[in-house]
C-alpha cells in the first residue's frame, strides 16, 4: 500500500493537524489545524512534502497515483464548495500555494484565481454583474501563470497594461474599465502564446497540473537553494502544496482583507493589532496604493465579523500558546481565516511576550526561553538606527560590533580624544587600530577600520566596550595626511557627519535618526528564566573595574579574561614600558651568559657588566608594579568575590615601540636617547608573523622579570582586598603555552615570586595557575599539561587561527570568497569552526580531564558570545564561557537554550 | 641474598666481560673482555655501575655490604699483585677511573697513582733508587688527589710549581730535580691542607674511598649532566668506578706509553696506526711537551712489544669486529693493555672500515648500516675547513647549511652576481633573503643572515642548492647603505674576505683553507647497502632540471616536492607576474560580481565593464604558459620516467612586488603606471601574518585561473614528454589545503583545465590530484580530505610552525632560550616534534587511510633530510620522505638504519 499523499481540510474538518508540520508544511498543517478548531477555513487540500521528494527522485514527473489522488480531492473540493473547475455558473476557482516544514519567506511560488478561463470569466459576470472585477482577476491570473508557472516574464505583461493606461489616459490600474481589461486580457493571451509557444490553457484542470509542477519547481530554484544555505535549512524533504478555494475580498463593500496579530508584533502588549482594507484583495494591502485601516476600525463598519474575528484571535494564541500573525478575507460578510502562523516580532516585543505567557500559564518558563533569540537579545542592548530613515550607504563591510553610531569624522585617537573633551560626537576612523588608539576609541561613539576582520584588535575592543565598530571596510581608502577618505567617487573629510550601522556593516552619510534600547523589567525576568535553566557559568572578558562592574550587572559570575597588556598603555605607565624594552636585549643577554657562566668568577664579572641593564630593566618593572596593583585592587573590588581569571602579558614587545618617525622621535627625546636608538630597537623586534611570534609565555620565558612583577601585583593586591574582609581569589593565567616543560618553568618562576609576597607579607591566599590551551600543541598535549595547569581557558581565537591557519588580520582578503563558494558556510572567528577547531577542543579536554579529572574548563576567545560556540561549549563539557560584557545577556539565554535541547535531545 | 656488586679481572680471567656494558660500562666491560681473552691487562675491579644508582639512592652513601665487597676486591687485587696499599716495599698504586656504558669523555674524573704517602714514596726511592720520578708521581698524585677528588683548585698547585721552577731558574716541569720535586711535595701539602682543611691523608685506603666518591658524585656534576643532555644519554644507571693497579711507562728507557688504532682513523686503511713515547706517562703523549714517535718505530726499539701489541691489535679488531683505540704501557719491557674501545673516525673512514669489514668477512652489510652516522654521510659531501687551520670567529650563527665557504662579502644579489661574472668569489651578506635574491645566493660561494632561522628562506634554499650558509647571526649589524657590517668591534666592508663554517655556523674573518670532499667507490658500495635494506622511498626537493639530476645521481627515486614559485622570478617572467598582479584587484571583483549576479544581463554588463582586468590578468599568464611549460619538460627528461609531485603556486603575491622605492619606480616605469600605483597595490598585499595569510590554495580561489596556467603547462609538457617515448607520470599537488571543499573546489577548477587540454591534443595522460598536509585542520580532517586527495604529503615546515605556533622566521629570538633552559630539545624546525607536530601527522596518516586505504603518503618538508624524523616517518608508515639532492644520500641511511632498528625492535 503506498501512503497517503494528499489530506483534505474543509467544513470543519482536516486529515491533518499542526503536529504533522514536517509533512504538511506549516502552511498546510496549520489550515488543517484551524479546520478541525471549527475556524472558518476555505476548504482545500495539501500535497505532502514527501511528494515533493519523490517528484525530484523521479526526474521531475508525478509518482505513480499522485494523478487519481489528485482527482479525488478535487472532486471532494468541489463537493464541499458545490462548485466545479470550469464551471460556466458555479466555477471552482483556487489559490496554489507552496509551503514548506520551515518558513522561506517570498523564496517560492504562489498561484491565484486558478480555474479562470473565458468561459468562467462570462459566467462570474453574468452572476455578479461585476465585469470589471472577472476581468481584472482574470488579467492577474494570466500574468501570474504566465510568469510564475510558465516562465514568461512579468515585465512583459506590464508593458501591455502600462500601453493600456497610457491610451486610456490614466495612472492607476484600477481606473482602467471592464472594456479595457478586456482588451488587455486578450494582448494578455497574446504575449503568452508568444513567449510559452502555446495558448493560454483553458481547463483548470491543465492549469492546476502545470502550477503544482510549478511549486514543486520552486523548491530548486537557484533563490531557493540559496535561501536554505544562508539560512541553515537542511534536512527537509521538499515542499507541500497548499490547494485551496478562492475566497475574494474585492467583490463588493461587503467585502474586505487583512491581516492582524493576536498580541502587538511591536511591543509584545496583549492587544489585538492590524489592518485591513475594505473590497480589496490581499496583494491591494502590501501593495500600498491605499492606506489601509486600523484592525479596530473593522468594529464600527462591520461588528459581526470583527467579534468573530477577535474570538478567533484571542483562541489561536490560547490553542497555539504564542502569538499569531493572521491572514483573513471577508467575501460578503462572511469571514475566513485563510493562514496563521507564528508572529515575526521585535526583540522587545519577543521577550514581552515570553514573560506574558508564563504569567497567562500558557507556556512554562522554560518554553520561554525559547521564544526569544540571542540575535533579539543583542538587538536589546544596542541603539539602533530609526528602521523609517533613509540611509545613503557609501561603503559596506564587517559588521564588527553592533549598534549605531553618528559622529564627526576624525583620523586619530588624539583628535577623537580632544574633540570628545569638547563634548563633540566622533567617529574614529583608522585603516586599522592599535593599543595605542584605546584612549581614541573609547572617546569615539564608533569606529571605522578600513582593515580587519571580525576579530581584529578593532573589532575585539569594540565588542569588549559594546560600541559600534564597522571593520574591515576595504572600498574605502584613508589619507592619514590630508585627513580624508574616499568611497568610490565620495570625499569624507574631518569633520564630516557619518553614522555607522554596526549590525548590518554599513558606512552611512550624515546622521541617521537613532533610537536608544530600553531594558524593562520583563527582560529581567526572561534573564531570570534563562539562569534558572542553565547549567553552564557565564563569565566576562574584562579588563577595567568600569567594565566588570558592567559586566555584573548584566549578570557575569566572574571574569575568564582579564587582559593586562591594556593596563600597559594607560597614562605614564607606557614610558616605563618603553624604558623596560630600550634595556631588554641586554638584560636577556645577561639571563643567558649567566646560565652558562662557568664559575661565580665569570658570574660576577657578567652581573658587573651588566648591571645598568638589569638596573634599567628591574626599575621599569618596579615603577609599573603600582600601577598594576592598584588596577587589580580596583578589579578584584568591583567582583567582590567572584572569580577573576588574570592573563599576564601576552602581546610582542613591539606593540608597545611607536611605528612612526614622528613619535619615536618623541620617544627618543624622553627616554633620551637617539632616534637611532628607537628605530633599531624598533627594527631588532621586528617580527615576520608577530602572530607567530615572540609573545604569550615566551616573553617570560626570556624575561621571567615580567611575569613576575604582574604575579606580584595581582597577589599584593588581593591581600590588600582581602584586607578589607572581602573574598579574592585569583586564577592566574599563562598563555600561549605549547609544552608542559615551558609552562613548567613559568609557573616555577610565578610560585616563586607567590611565596616571596606571602612571606613578605606574613599572610597567604588563595590562588590558582593555570594554562591558556590556544596553540594546537597545548590541545594535543593536553594531559602533560593538565598535570601542571590547576584550569584549562581554550582561547579560540588564536586557537581557530593557528588550526585553520588564517591570520584574522588578514583572512578578510580572502574568507568573502569561500563564503561566496560556499566553501566555509560561516566565518570561523564569528563561530567556532566545530568541525576542525573543536576535534582539537574536545581532544584537550578529554585528555585533560584524564589526568585532572576536575579540571576546570572555559572558553576565552570571542566565540564565548556565539550562540552555536556556546552549545558546543556546553556539549563538550566546559564549566563556563566567558565573552564581553555586552554579550553576557545573549550568553546567558544561548546556554539555557543549550542546556534545554540537551534535556529535549536526551528524552527523545 | 644482595646483588654483586664488584666485578675482578686480573691473571687471565674476568668475572665481567663485553657483554655487560650496561653494569659495568664501557671501560669496564672491555678491561673484563680483554682479560679473558688473554690481553696482558693490569688487574683490577670493576664497581658496578648500579652501585653508583644505589649511592645516590642512599643520599650520597655507601650501601652496606659495599665497604666489605670493596674490601675483599682490595685483598685479591694485592694478592695477584703480591703487593700492598701502603706497603713500603712492595706498594700496590692504582688508578681510579669513571666509566658509563656510553662514552662521556673527558665528563668524569679520574685519578692516578692512589695509594702513594711520604712511606711509599721512600720505599720506591728505595727500590728503583729513582727519586725524581717518586718525587714527580707524588706530587703528580697529591695535586690531582687534591683538586679531582677535594675540590682544591689546581690552580693553586701550579701556582707552587710556577714559583718553584721560577726559583730553580727552569722552564719545564721535567727539569726540577728529586729535591726540588721533594720541596714541591712538602708545598703541596701545604696547599692542601689550607684548602681542603685537613693533612693530606696517608692511608691508601681512606684514598681510595675519597676517590670511589669522587668518581660517583662526578655523574651528577653540571657539565655531566648537561653533556648528557646535549647527546642525549638518557636511562643510565650511573658510572661504574674502575680500580686498576698502575704500570708506569716513566720508570726508564725500557718504559713507555702510546696510543694506538687497529686501522687508519683517518682513511680507514686497514694498517697499524698510532704513536708512543718512551720514558713517559699517559699523559705526557697528550699534553704535547715531547713529540711522540709513529708506532712503526717501535718496531725498532722494542720489537717483542711490538709484535706483541700488533698481534693483540689484530685479535681484538676481529674480536670486536671493528676498529680499535687502544692505550699501552710499557713497563720494564712488560706491555700493558690499559683500554681499548671502538674508535672515532672520520666519515672516510667510517665508510671504508665498514664496507672493508664486509669484504672481510667481519660483519653483514646489515652491520655495516649502523657503522656510519647520517652526520658523517653529511660531512662527506660537503667541503670542510682544513682542520688544522685556525680561526678567527667574529661571531656565531645558525648552521643553517653545512660546509664551508670563503669569499668576499657583497650585500646585494646583483652585486654577488656582477662580481661572479669577474671570476671572484663572494660570500653574500643580506638582513634576510627573499626569492629576488636567488641568483645572488646562486652566484655566491656561501650566505650570511642576520635574521631568520633553520627553516627560513636563506636556510632552505641554500640547503637546496647544497651551499653554505650560516643564518640568524644576530650579533651582526648590516648597513646596506654603507655596505658594512659590524660584528663586535670588528667592521667588514664590501670587498673584505669572510670565511664561513656552515657546519658549526661560524663567521670567520678572513680565508681559511678548504678540504673538498672525495666520494669513494667505497661510499657507493656502502649506499647499496642501505638501499637493499631500506623499505621507504626517498625522493627530493627539486626545482629545475639541474637539481633533479643531481638528485638522482645521489640516488632520488622521484621528486617529491617541485616548487613552482622561483619559476616565477627567472628572467623576464616576474613582469609578466607583476603585470598580473596589477590586474589582480579587478579581476577578483568580476569573479565576485558576476557570481552574484541576477540574470544574464547584469553579467554581460560586468563582463564589458572588466573586460580590461580580464584581458591583463589572463595575458600576462598566457605569457607565462610556455615557460612554465618549458620547466616541466626539463624536469621530466631529467627524471625519465620518475614521479614527479609537483606543488602548484604557494607564496602570498606580495612577495612577486618590489618592496624598496627604487624598484617600485623601475616597476612602475616598466609596465606604464604610476609609481603610486605600484605602491598602493604593495599597500593592498601588505599582510600582518603573511604565513596565516592569502596565500596557497587560497590564491586559487580567489584567482582559479592561475592554477589553470599551471596546470595546463604541466599537462603539455608531459604530453610532449610522452611523445619522447618517455614515460612521465605528474603528480599535481594543492598546497595549504584546510578543508575538504576548498579541495573539491580548486581541483575541480584543475580537472577541468585537464580535460581540456586532453580535448585539445587529443591525447591522455595518466596524472595524479594530491593535497599537502600542512595546515593542522587538515591532519585533523583527513578523513574529509583522503575523500578528494590522490595522495598526501605532509608540509611539515609549516604544519610545525601553525601546530606550534612558531613562525620559522622569528622564532629565531626566543628558541635559543627555550633550548638554553632545556625547554625543548631540539629546534622543532630541524627534528620534527613527535610529541606534538607527529601526533597530528599519525592522526592525518590514519584518519587517510582510514577512508583511501592505499593512499600515498610522503613527506617534504626540511624534516625529510632529518635522521631522527625519517625514523618517524618509517615508523608511522609514510611511502616516502623527500629532501633536498644533499640530503639524499644522508636520507638513504638513516631509512636504512630505521628499517633495521624496526627489525631488531621486532625480534627483541
Amino acid at each position: 500500500m503506498t501512503q497517503k499523499r494528499v489530506y483534505f481540510f474543509g467544513n470543519g474538518q482536516a486529515e491533518g493537524n499542526a503536529g504533522l508540520k514536517e509533512l504538511l508544511g506549516g502552511k498546510g498543517a496549520n489550515l488543517a489545524e484551524m479546520t478541525n478548531l471549527g475556524v472558518p477555513v476555505p476548504p482545500g487540500f495539501t500535497i505532502a512534502t514527501s511528494v515533493c521528494g519523490e517528484y525530484y527522485a523521479n526526474e521531475g514527473k508525478w509518482p505513480e497515483g499522485l494523478e487519481a489522488e489528485v482527482n479525488e480531492h478535487i472532486a471532494r473540493l468541489e463537493a464541499a464548495m458545490d462548485a466545479k473547475l470550469g464551471d460556466h455558473s458555479r466555477p471552482l476557482l483556487v489559490s496554489v500555494r507552496s509551503g514548506a516544514a520551515v518558513s522561506m519567506p517570498g523564496m517560492m511560488d504562489t498561484v491565484l484565481n486558478l480555474g479562470l478561463n473565458d468561459d468562467v470569466v462570462a459566467g462570474i459576470i453574468e452572476r455578479t454583474g461585476n465585469a470589471r472585477f472577472a476581468w481584472d482577476i482574470y488579467r492577474r491570473f494570466i500574468d501570474m501563470f504566465g510568469d510564475v508557472v510558465m516562465g514568461c516574464d512579468h515585465e512583459h505583461f506590464e508593458h501591455v497594461l502600462d500601453s493600456a493606461k497610457k491610451a486610456a489616459g490614466v495612472k492607476l490600474d484600477n481606473e482602467l474599465s471592464a472594456d479595457q481589461l478586456a482588451k488587455v486580457v486578450d494582448r494578455y493571451k497574446a504575449v503568452y502564446k508568444k513567449h510559452v509557444g502555446e495558448m493560454f490553457p483553458q481547463s483548470g484542470r491543465e492549469q492546476l497540473t502545470h502550477a503544482i509542477d510549478a511549486v514543486f519547481g520552486s523548491w530548486n530554484s537557484a533563490r531557493a537553494v540559496k535561501y536554505r544555505q544562508l539560512n541553515e535549512i537542511a534536512g527537509l524533504l521538499g515542499t507541500a502544496v497548499n490547494v485551496q478555494a478562492m475566497v475574494f475580498g474585492n467583490m463588493g463593500d461587503d467585502c474586505g482583507t487583512g491581516v492582524c496579530f493576536t498580541r502587538n508584533p511591536s511591543t509584545g502588549k496583549k492587544e489585538f493589532y492590524g489592518e485591513f482594507l475594505m473590497n480589496a484583495q490581499g496583494e491591494d494591502v502590501v501593495a500600498g496604493i491605499r492606506t489601509p485601516l486600523e484592525l479596530t476600525g473593522l468594529k464600527k463598519i462591520m461588528p459581526p465579523a470583527y467579534q468573530e474575528l477577535t474570538d478567533i484571535m484571542t483562541r489561536l494564541d490560547t490553542h497555539y500558546r504564542d502569538m499569531q500573525d493572521m491572514e483573513f478575507t471577508i467575501q460578503e460578510s462572511k469571514l475566513y481565516i485563510l493562514q496563521t502562523r507564528n508572529g515575526k516580532r521585535t526583540a522587545e516585543a519577543a521577550v514581552k511576550v515570553a514573560v506574558d505567557m508564563v504569567k497567562e500559564g500558557l507556556i512554562t518558563e522554560a518554553e520561554a526561553i525559547t521564544r526569544v533569540t540571542p540575535a533579539q537579545v543583542d538587538r536589546l542592548l544596542h541603539p539602533h538606527f530609526d528602521a523609517k530613515a533613509t540611509r545613503k550607504v557609501i561603503a559596506s563591510g564587517l559588521p564588527a560590533s553592533p549598534g549605531a553610531a553618528v559622529g564627526q569624522v576624525v583620523f586619530n585617537a588624539e583628535t577623537a580624544e580632544a574633540w570628545r573633551d569638547k563634548h563633540k560626537k566622533v567617529i574614529l576612523c583608522r585603516v586599522e587600530t592599535s593599543p595605542e588608539d584605546i584612549g581614541g576609541m573609547d572617546a569615539a561613539q564608533g569606529i571605522l577600520t578600513a582593515r580587519g576582520g571580525m576579530t581584529s584588535h578593532a573589532a575585539v575592543v569594540a565588542r569588549g566596550m559594546g560600541k559600534c565598530c564597522v571593520a574591515g571596510v576595504g572600498d574605502i581608502h584613508i589619507d592619514y595626511k590630508t585627513k580624508k577618505f574616499t568611497a568610490g567617487k565620495i570625499t569624507v573629510k574631518e569633520g564630516d557627519w557619518i553614522s555607522l550601522d554596526g549590525t548590518a556593516g554599513q558606512v552611512i552619510l550624515g546622521q541617521v535618526p537613532t533610537v536608544e534600547p530600553k531594558l524593562s523589567g520583563d527582560f529581567g525576568k526572561f534573564m531570570k528564566f534563562c539562569d534558572d535553566v542553565r547549567t553552564i557559568g557565564i563569565r566576562t572578558n574584562a579588563d577595567t573595574p568600569a567594565d566588570a562592574t558592567r559586566a555584573r550587572d548584566f549578570g557575569a559570575e566572574g571574569i575568564g579574561l582579564c587582559r593586562t597588556e591594556h593596563m600597559f598603555f594607560e597614562g605614564d605607565r607606557i614610558w616605563a614600558v618603553r624604558e623596560m624594552i630600550l634595556a631588554a636585549e641586554d638584560y636577556s643577554a645577561m639571563i643567558e651568559k649567566l646560565a652558562v657562566a662557568q664559575d661565580k668568577k665569570e658570574q660576577t664579572e657578567i652581573s658587573k657588566e651588566y648591571a645598568p641593564a638589569k638596573k634599567q630593566f628591574e626599575g621599569a618593572l618596579k615603577k609599573l608594579l603600582p600601577y598594576q596593583r592598584k588596577d587589580f585592587v580596583g578589579i578584584f573590588k568591583a567582583m567582590a568575590g567572584l572569580p577573576v581569571t588574570i592573563r599576564l602579558l601576552d602581546p610582542p614587545l613591539h606593540e608597545f615601540l611607536p611605528q612612526d618617525a614622528k613619535s619615536q622621535a618623541e620617544m627618543a627625546k624622553r627616554l633620551q636617547v637617539t632616534p637611532a636608538r628607537v628605530k633599531k630597537e624598533v627594527e631588532n623586534l621586528h617580527e615576520f608573523n608577530p602572530m607567530l611570534g615572540h609573545r604569550g609565555c615566551r616573553l617570560a620565558v626570556t624575561y621571567p622579570a615580567i611575569y613576575r612583577m604582574q604575579t606580584r601585583a595581582i597577589i599584593e593586591a588581593a591581600i590588600a582586598v582581602k584586607k578589607l574582609r572581602k573574598v579574592v581569589k585569583p586564577e592566574i593565567m599563562i598563555p600561549l603555552v605549547g609544552e608542559v616543560k615551558e609552562l613548567q618553568f613559568v609557573k616555577q618562576a610565578i610560585l616563586d615570586e607567590i611565596q616571596q609576597v606571602f612571606k613578605e607579607k606574613k599572610t597567604e591566599i588563595d590562588f590558582m595557575v593555570g594554562t591558556m590551551i590556544e596553540v594546537p600543541r597545548a590541545a594535543l598535549t593536553a594531559d602533560e599539561i593538565a598535570g601542571e595547569a590547576e584550569f584549562f581557558s581554550f582561547g579560540t581565537n588564536d586557537l581557530t587561527q593557528m588550526t585553520m591557519g588564517f591570520s584574522r588580520d588578514d583572512a578578510g582578503k580572502f574568507l568573502g570568497d569561500y563564503v561566496l563558494h560556499g566553501l566555509y558556510e560561516k566565518d570561523p572567528f564569528q563561530s567556532l569552526d566545530q568541525v576542525g577547531v573543536g576535534k582539537l577542543v574536545k581532544m584537550g579536554i578529554e585528555l585533560g580531564r584524564s589526568v585532572r579529572h576536575d579540571l576546570k574548563i572555559g572558553i576565552c576567545g570571542e566565540h564565548g558570545g556565539d550562540p552555536a560556540s556556546i552549545a558546543f561549549c556546553y556539549k563538550v563539557g566546559m564549566n563556563y564561557v566567558s565573552c564581553s560584557p555586552f554579550r553576557v545577556p545573549i550568553a546567558r539565554l544561548a546556554a539555557a537554550q543549550a542546556t534545554m535541547k540537551n534535556v529535549k535531545d536526551a528524552t527523545l
